[in-house]
């Protein structure tokens, strides 16, 4: 228990709590906005959390014994913030400088305050967070350490929230707790639930979780459940809190038109609230002197493939991860269900240990990822690349916590041919641009792939790697280096530019076969690094060559073309820009290349038209 | 029943379904490609469904008063296109081009077929759609048609299925059938919940379901199912059916490594099943004279704001949807939880009727809206932009589906202030505009959005709306055109080129003003609509100017930068694109967009660079 000052815990609580209703509303008051109501209604829970329960050494956030506090209800953040003062971690003046430019106290949560592993903010992202956590401790890690997620009831709406559940549930994860903040009030009405517990507690239940259904404003109901839910049976556990929004202020308390508001009558608020405190919580701290678990490694070197063999790139990564988990105890691997697609099967039967099977719920696939990585994990998460679509909110605010992950999308574009476009990646390298600090790369062959793959290991940011169905002929001997950001010139001339990548390199290399015949001596320029983007190479070869021609299996926006339009923004060259601009359906790899106007025959026309024009 | 050809109807629906077990090897046999394991684990229950239950004139698809039938296992397309030839709606000849280039009968189902509602293939989505659907037979059309949904086991896995279970019991969707195919068997291995009907019945039932668990190869349980499933009492109803993965073939029934292949033995599995029939079935066709509800109408004109006013898109938005809502019957709203934010709220509060809230589940927000253009209603569904990335696959596979739909995404960029970078959509404009089809567009004022809201409704495909969060000045007078696909010169020069939309039109205004004291004449380009762009004025002002300055309050990738110097290809005119490059914090809109290098003050800058270069 915390400093009683005196007070019995009870009170302790109480008081404390009341502090953190206060410095909610005055943060917010600061602010102008913010969520003080939604901040007010879990602040009990809280205050118990803090007092005893929560292991967390605030002057060594970075202890590996830590427990983690993860605000799913991002918006709660006054509430935080006032978490943060109480312990010490924060000033009464920080506090103030909530929302203020400049501040670390943004208006909803992120890495840049050393308390806070992942941003959340986008509502249902906590939970699925904290099961990667909690997934760390249990296989990665292997440390006692607990997963504490504060939840709100409106986002329990969000399918990544039983996602989250269902993978609790199925993996045992008795080192999770959530905390739910039942206040039944969403932005504009009541929840689809309100306060029948009992919905929610169904829910759970039959997802495998324990649940505790209380008072969220009773002290002795809260400190009975937080006793109670480290108990450790096996399963994850559910506090399901009825609470109510704006607890403690008669003007908002369960009061429908004042989320996300500061109060207006903030003097009166705190006045009802017994004014402002100054309690200090003497948390607790992590004990024992385990260290997190070490990998034994192999060693070895990486695959190497043949010139002139047909590989697919998926394969060369699997073969490549493997590798690279042979020699890196910090690597993991995760799979959306499509392993032997993937062929991250590859990984997961040389490491066990270290690969996640996340079935088919890419939300929870990436947000594991970033649950291993705020623990310095190296994981690399790979499904169908028209499938991390699934999960493009959760890659966005990856980049917003600035979380290190490594993804792998497979089975790019019309080149997979019969399945149809619901299988075909045609978007991905624009979604992907379009995360803030990315690498988006795009291999044509096995060794390019290889090489990209160990560089990934090392990189920050959120890195994508896109591979093709397909096999395509090896064309680099083994051990070439690929640096990021650069590129290729895989054949010389001066007639003309053709870049390429992945499939359709293969394609700029066979136009330029049949241009030589002719008499054209094409330059062919192999992206693998679509962003960066080697920006020398493209502008060299502009000004050295009549026209560039780009061919891209996507849609024209966001990919390749626009990447070399942006990169040779105002260099009066020519560029025919060819991509995929009709919906295509079943076919041959060949037969859609040819309809998207993608393929060898349809670049050399381009080539010629542009050197006519 | 159907015909019976002298057998009894248990011996038919045997018979029936041996065909489409046969069928489904033959069609993916001839492919040398698809799912005939995920197929006739499925048969006994199509079979039935065919027989007398499913109410479809499969000679008059588009009959309002038909049954829907949604394959969310659409890997399982073999099985469909096996029902299809069943019931005399394709022949043999046409099964057999199964996944052929040009065939209807693709890899995976779109509604190149007029008899497949939505495209699926991207696991989880036929559910969700399937609401939306129920939800418009309910409310919108008010027609007694039911929604058939067959489900694999492993995509329940997927979040957006528990959305759909959620919203369908909380809507009492009585009219909702889920047929779970429970084969036990994913891609790589088990699901996570096997054959245990149990588990996925507590799941359902928690959800306000009603749960029938059967053997989904017993005939007899299965009409009994299929029964019980119409009864209607107010809740949907899942029907657990506990089958095997190629069930009737001893080689691959029940047995892991057959996912997703033509069976290697085609021959000897086709004698096992019985050999080749050719059994038509007399289905079921809809009865009664209803017709689809038709909502009335108050006529009225379209809000109008005064020049100089200062008004928020997003405000400008709701208005113009309610008013919409007044003339036109067929237009519907849905909204993710923040109506009031959004200002749906006004369409909700003037037709409630045609107003559905779909909480905090932006995947089931974004499938209801694709259920309910199905019948050829007009949804415009509107939440945060950064939120539509939660959706952002099913807005990619509504493209494949050929869906018309209308969204607004509120809040864009920085320039929404204190909440921070997790309420910001900072990729919108690329994830949209490389959606197939897409038509994006980001109104900087009042009146310009009421008459793009206005367009919108007509238009097809998927159409984005980009709002702003914080009030900006009225700068055209009431009524004027903003065709699709055009800009606006809003002042004249020919020193430099200004482009910007939304919140930095206004920037670009002001640096015009700042230029014009120092003797610059600035050209400013209100590029209202990104998607389709229009070319002939950006290339006209980059002819007549010394240079292009674009400014946008989103990532430099794929957005409206990108979508400039696509226009300006080969030009030779310099380009200076500004856009976001730093991940923001909290801060007042002014802070922030400085902070990017998007105000005023930064795009004079550029302007004076571009021409001092």
């Amino acid at each position: 228990m915390g400093i009683s000052r005196g007070m019995d815990h009870l009170t302790f609580r109480f008081e404390l709590a009341q502090q953190l209703r206060v410095d909610s509303v005055r943060a917010s008051n600061a602010a102008g906005s913010g969520h003080p109501t939604s901040s007010m209604s879990a602040a009990d829970l809280m205050a118990a959390l803090l007092d005893g329960h929560l292991r967390l050494d605030f002057d060594h956030p970075d202890d590996p014994r830590n427990d983690h506090l993860i605000f799913s209800k991002g918006h709660a953040s006054p509430l935080l913030y006032s978490c943060l003062k109480a312990v010490g971690a924060i000033d009464d003046a920080e506090l103030l400088s909530f929302r203020k430019f400049g501040s670390r106290l943004e208006g909803h949560p992120t890495p840049v305050l050393p308390w806070v592993d992942v941003a959340t903010g986008s509502l249902g992202q906590g939970l699925p967070i904290g099961v990667g956590l909690a997934l760390t401790a249990q296989r990665l890690d292997r440390l006692p350490y607990r997963v504490w997620v504060l939840l709100g009831d409106s986002e329990m709406a969000e399918g990544s929230i039983w996602e989250a559940l269902e993978h609790a549930g199925h993996e045992q994860l008795d080192n999770l707790i959530a905390l739910v903040d039942v206040n039944r009030l969403g932005q504009t009405g009541q929840t689809m639930h309100g306060w029948d517990l009992d919905s929610y507690a169904a829910r759970a239940y039959a997802a495998g979780w324990r649940v505790l259904q209380i008072d969220g404003h009773d002290p002795e109901q809260i400190e009975t459940a937080l006793k109670d839910a480290t108990a450790g049976d096996g399963r994850p556990v559910a506090v399901l809190a009825a609470t109510k929004k704006g607890k403690g202020v008669g003007e908002v308390e369960d009061k429908q038109g004042f989320h996300g508001k500061a109060l207006v009558h903030s003097d009166e608020a705190i006045r009802e609230l017994g004014g402002i405190r100054d309690l200090r919580v003497d948390y607790a701290k992590p004990t024992g002197d385990e260290t997190p678990h070490v990998f034994p490694v192999r060693g070895g070197g990486l695959p190497a493939f043949e010139l002139g063999a047909e590989v697919a790139t998926r394969k060369a990564y699997g073969e490549a991860l493997r590798a690279l988990g042979d020699r890196r105890g910090d690597v993991v691997a995760l799979d959306g269900e499509v392993s032997n697609s993937t062929f991250s099967e590859l990984f997961r039967e040389a490491h066990p240990d270290r690969f996640f099977e996340m079935y088919i719920a890419e939300q929870q696939l990436i947000a594991a990822a970033i649950g291993m990585q705020v623990r310095s994990w190296v994981p690399f998460a790979s499904t169908f690349a028209a499938f991390l679509t699934r999960a493009y909110d959760f890659i966005r605010m990856g980049a917003v916590s600035r979380a290190n992950l490594r993804l792998m999308g497979s089975h790019a574009g019309v080149a997979i041919g019969e399945d149809g476009p619901s299988q075909m990646a045609l978007e991905d390298l624009a979604a992907f641009r379009a995360v803030h600090g990315s690498t988006v790369l795009y291999p044509c062959d096995a060794n390019q792939t290889v090489r990209l793959v160990e560089e990934m290991a090392d990189l920050t940011g959120i890195s994508y790697l896109r591979t093709s169905r397909g096999a395509t002929p090896v064309i680099y001997p083994p051990g070439e280096d690929f640096p990021i950001g650069g590129s290729r010139v895989v054949r010389g001339g001066e007639d003309v530019t053709l870049v390429g990548a992945g499939v359709t390199l293969h394609q700029a290399l066979g136009a330029a076969e049949t241009l030589a015949r002719e008499g054209i001596e094409a330059r062919v320029i192999d992206l693998y690094s679509i962003k960066p983007v080697d920006v020398d190479t493209l502008r060299r070869a502009a000004a050295e060559t009549g026209g560039v021609v780009t061919a891209e299996d996507h849609w024209p926006q966001g990919g390749l073309g626009e990447t070399v339009l942006s990169a040779l923004a105002g260099s009066g060259t020519p560029v025919r820009p060819l991509a995929v601009r009709t919906m295509p359906g079943s076919g041959t790899p060949a037969e859609l290349l040819a309809q998207a106007g993608i393929d060898a025959s349809a670049i050399a026309t381009a080539a010629r038209e542009l050197l006519a024009a």
